[in-house]
C-alpha cells in the first residue's frame, strides 16, 4: 500500500501531465483534504475496446480505444479496424476510487457515503496496520465479446446498438460521481 | 448480518429443497466445518437471460433463463422468445460465496486463499462487532445487452457467438471453484 506522501506526489505529477480526468479531480481534492484519507488511484469511468490474446490474460491486453466520455460509432469502428488477433471486447467500466482510510471507523464512514451515492460494489480490499484500502465502485458495467481469433463476430447494427448502450451506461456512471461529490462536499468528514 | 445458527439452518433447508448447486455444496460444507467461519449465501456461477424494465432497476428484473451449467443455443433462443418489454441482457456471473469470519485474522486468511485460487474480486463487504462479511468473487463475467423496448437487437450469428463465449466463461468459473476447493481442503484452517 502506497504511503500518503508518495500517493499525493504521484497524483500531482499525473495531474500535471494531464492524465487525471477533470470529472474526478475535484473529488480527489476533497478526499485528500482530510488527514484521515488519501487516494492512491482512480478512474472516472470509461468505454474501452480491448484486444486480449487469451481470456484472463489482462497483462497482455492491448487497448485499441479508450474514452472517458461518450463516443460516436466512428470512434468505435476506427479502433476495431486495428483488431488483429485473439479476442476482442467492448467494456464499459465504472468509476473507481482507491482510498486509504486511517482507521476502521474512517473506512466505514467513507463506505457509507459511497453506498448512499449508488456505488454498490464498494468494499474493503486490504486491511493493514498502516491503513485500510477502500475501493469505491458501482455496478454499472458492460462486458461484450466482439470477436475471436482476430475475426470480428458482430454486425454493424449490433455495434451501433452497443455504442448507444455504452454511452447510456457511461452517463449513469458520471451522474453517480456527481452525487458522490455533492455528498462528500456536505459531509463533516471533509469540512476543512 | 445473519447469525451462524440461522445461516446454517437456511442452508440445510435450501439443500433439502435441492436449491444448492452440487458444484458448491462440498465447498460450503468444508467452510462451515470451522468454528471461525460460516457461509450466508452462495452461487456456483451461472448464465442468465434477464429482462429489465429500466437500467439499474434490478428489483423488477425478470429472469427468462438461468443455468448453473453450460447451455445450448436452443436454451438461449427459447428464453429470449419470452422477451416482451424493457431491456434484455445476457449475463455470465462469477461464483460468489458470502462468508462471515469471526476476526480480522480469519477474514484475512480466507481472503488470501480465495485470491490465490484466482478469485481476484474478493473483498470485505461489512465489518461488525459480531463478524466480518467476506465476499469471494472472481473477475470472470459477461454483461451483454441484447434488446431494448421489447425489441431484440442482435442477430442469430451473434447469439451463437455469445452462447459459445458464455459457456467458455462458465467453464473457467467452475475450474476456479475446483482450485478453491482443493486449497481449502489442504488448509490447516479447515482440518476438522
Amino acid at each position: 500500500m502506497m504511503e500518503r506522501k508518495e500517493a499525493l506526489k504521484k497524483l500531482e505529477e499525473a495531474r500535471k501531465r494531464g492524465e487525471v480526468d477533470e470529472d474526478i479531480l475535484s473529488i480527489l481534492e476533497i478526499l485528500n483534504s482530510s488527514s484521515h484519507f488519501y487516494t492512491t488511484s482512480s478512474c472516472s469511468g470509461r468505454i474501452v475496446i480491448m484486444q486480449l490474446p487469451e481470456i484472463g490474460d489482462k497483462k497482455n491486453a492491448v487497448f485499441l480505444g479508450k474514452w472517458h466520455h461518450e463516443v460516436g460509432i466512428e470512434d468505435i469502428l476506427n479502433s476495431i479496424s486495428n483488431y488483429s488477433e485473439g479476442y476482442l471486447f467492448m467494456l464499459v467500466q465504472s468509476s473507481i476510487i482507491h482510498i486509504v482510510a486511517d482507521s476502521l471507523q474512517s473506512a466505514r464512514e467513507i463506505m457509507r457515503i459511497a453506498l448512499e451515492s449508488g456505488f454498490k460494489y464498494t468494499s474493503i480490499k486490504v486491511i493493514k496496520n498502516n491503513g485500510i484500502l477502500v475501493e469505491i465502485l458501482s455496478a454499472e458495467n458492460l462486458h461484450i465479446p466482439l470477436g475471436e481469433r482476430g475475426e470480428l463476430k458482430i454486425g454493424y447494427g449490433e455495434i451501433e446498438f452497443f455504442t448507444k448502450m455504452a454511452n447510456l451506461m457511461l452517463r449513469r456512471i458520471k451522474q453517480k460521481l456527481k452525487i458522490f461529490e455533492e455528498k462528500i462536499k456536505s459531509s463533516p468528514l471533509f469540512s476543512s
